[in-house]
């Protein structure tokens, strides 16, 4: 069974996905010469001359073959009772990010991150393409070379992939920041987010790093501790949009972040969930894109996932202060 | 460093609270004989004739020794820049359950686990009367007998303990949920959690168990495997106004449930957090007060922590059916 459900109370789709366990693999289907062992390709980057959904690519894109979300059966919004529920209608590909079994961003060159946001921008704008999509959210898993996996995750592929989801309706999350957009852009005519990066650019006390079109800080009330935000410092609703020269520049960023972050964090994992306008009628020029980060340092004890309120024991300053020192 | 900061695009707090580590205690403060070790209790139960502060007591409430929250210096409400701050102002207490170093609540009697109801009781209502506060938050992590303590975890105290919490503004889960009780009450002029408990008696697909009082079940969108609600079947706002013969029930339904998810997750941590209405001008009477619990079953992988979407790989009428089943 794999469905949406709506909370009936707080009215926010929750997926229910009890798909059959994945197994382990015996070799690893993201390897080059195993192009065989997933779906052909949505996108390539690859040399010339090589073929098609064979060997000889850079970065390649592929429906995942346990997908959250798919298109076979359409929307299907029903009443269950008073709930509501749908199909997990959507689009779930994986970017699979370079040919090397074992290499991490901090390991790889520039031009490889580039071509790595350069399929997330031109997937971006190709899923859009189908207009019952609400939102394209990026995210990705980064493994240090010492990371200790544990039993529970051992199902997971790991050569460098990270994911690329097309829903159908727009997450909590993303929601509430529009909500909080809209209500400051109400007040004050201005971006909240621009305002944000101007204080932190004036005080530089959570400030990790900064490059000619983006800003790395830890923010003023970071929920996790070295929660960190990459953020364009001139405003920018849509991820998709980004030049070439933003490209290069935000390789840039992402590797000297992901460096600082690895070498601080030789065991943890580290997540991003890259934030950017809804599509179709809920695109909002009010928006600013940003990508958020978090090294998964412990299990949090807090009660957060019943309350909502967070209790972060690393201070945003000690945070930035660590992470700009680390070279 | 222990202070709020509000986050300020989804304008929620969050407590930034770099105190010093505990450290690791050679004997425990919380077993009889050591009542010395804590401050001075604010609610006890003891065999008459017994001590102040001294053994013989059944239940224990005395103020954290590491507070999250604290008097000490009022709300101090400022501004740092276009952020919004406060002191971590609030009261934070401990309810030492049994004076048993080691007693889970199913191997507890009936009368035990009554008394640690009287003693959340008591002092929510004893708390309100500082009218700064605008919730009191209830949860406890119960730990099986079997356990494993991973190593960020060392520094807890075993004694079984719960946490009462008083704090100066409304947790960002409880007022959502107070928005959604609002708006269908608007709508259909009913309360949204009585139509829940009526749909869930009537399809009997989600329900663990029943007692005179309360309902035990697994909720139609849960968002985590094994996430199970205890809710007072008739309306109810206002947990602390809980009558005697309500609280028999309900310890009666706590055992049960809490033995059921012993007994399928031995070597889980069950959180639970205990939703009541806000008090003073944000009292409600539309609100209907729940538990929610969960079985902390493996660190989840989903991107929830970045965008408020759940993936639940148990389907919860799944969940039902394997509690309901234990004994």
């Amino acid at each position: 069974m794999s469905e949406l459900r709506r909370e009936p109370v707080l009215r926010r789709w929750v997926a229910i996905s009890t798909s059959p366990s994945k197994g382990k693999k015996e070799t690893c289907p993201f390897c080059p010469g195993s192009e065989g062992a997933t779906p052909p390709e949505t996108f390539v980057l690859r040399e010339t001359g090589s073929r098609e959904n064979g060997p000889g690519w850079w970065v390649r894109v592929v429906p995942n073959q346990y997908p959250l979300f798919r298109l076979e059966g359409g929307l299907g919004k029903r009443a269950e009772g008073m709930y509501d529920m749908m199909n997990n209608f959507g689009a779930h590909e994986v970017v699979i990010e370079t040919p090397e079994h074992q290499q991490t961003w901090p390991e790889m060159e520039l031009g490889q991150l580039e071509r790595i946001l350069q399929a997330y921008c031109q997937r971006s704008l190709s899923l859009r393409g189908d207009n019952r999509f609400r939102q394209i959210l990026i995210t990705k898993h980064h493994w240090g070379p010492k990371h200790h996996w544990d039993p529970t995750l051992e199902h997971l592929l790991h050569h460098p992939h990270s994911h690329i989801v097309a829903m159908p309706f727009i997450p909590a999350r993303i929601e509430d920041e529009i909500r909080g957009v809209l209500e400051y852009q109400q007040r004050k005519e201005r971006c909240i987010y621009c305002d944000i990066i101007s204080q932190e650019l004036r005080a530089q006390k959570r400030v990790i790093l900064e490059t000619d079109h983006f800003l790395t800080f830890a923010p003023y009330a970071s929920r996790y501790p070295y929660e960190t935000w990459v953020i364009p410092k001139s405003h920018f609703p849509d991820f998709a949009m980004l030049s070439g020269s933003q490209v290069t520049d935000l390789s840039q960023a992402l590797k000297a972040i992901y460096t600082k972050m690895q070498k601080a964090f030789e065991e943890a994992m580290i997540s991003m969930v890259l934030h950017t306008t809804p599509l179709q009628e809920f695109y909002r020029e009010e928006y600013h894109w940003h990508i958020e980060l978090r090294a998964r340092l412990a299990r949090p004890m807090g009660f957060e996932w019943g309350t909502g309120f967070f209790i972060n024991y690393v201070a945003p300053e000690e945070a930035a202060s660590v992470l700009r020192d680390i070279q």
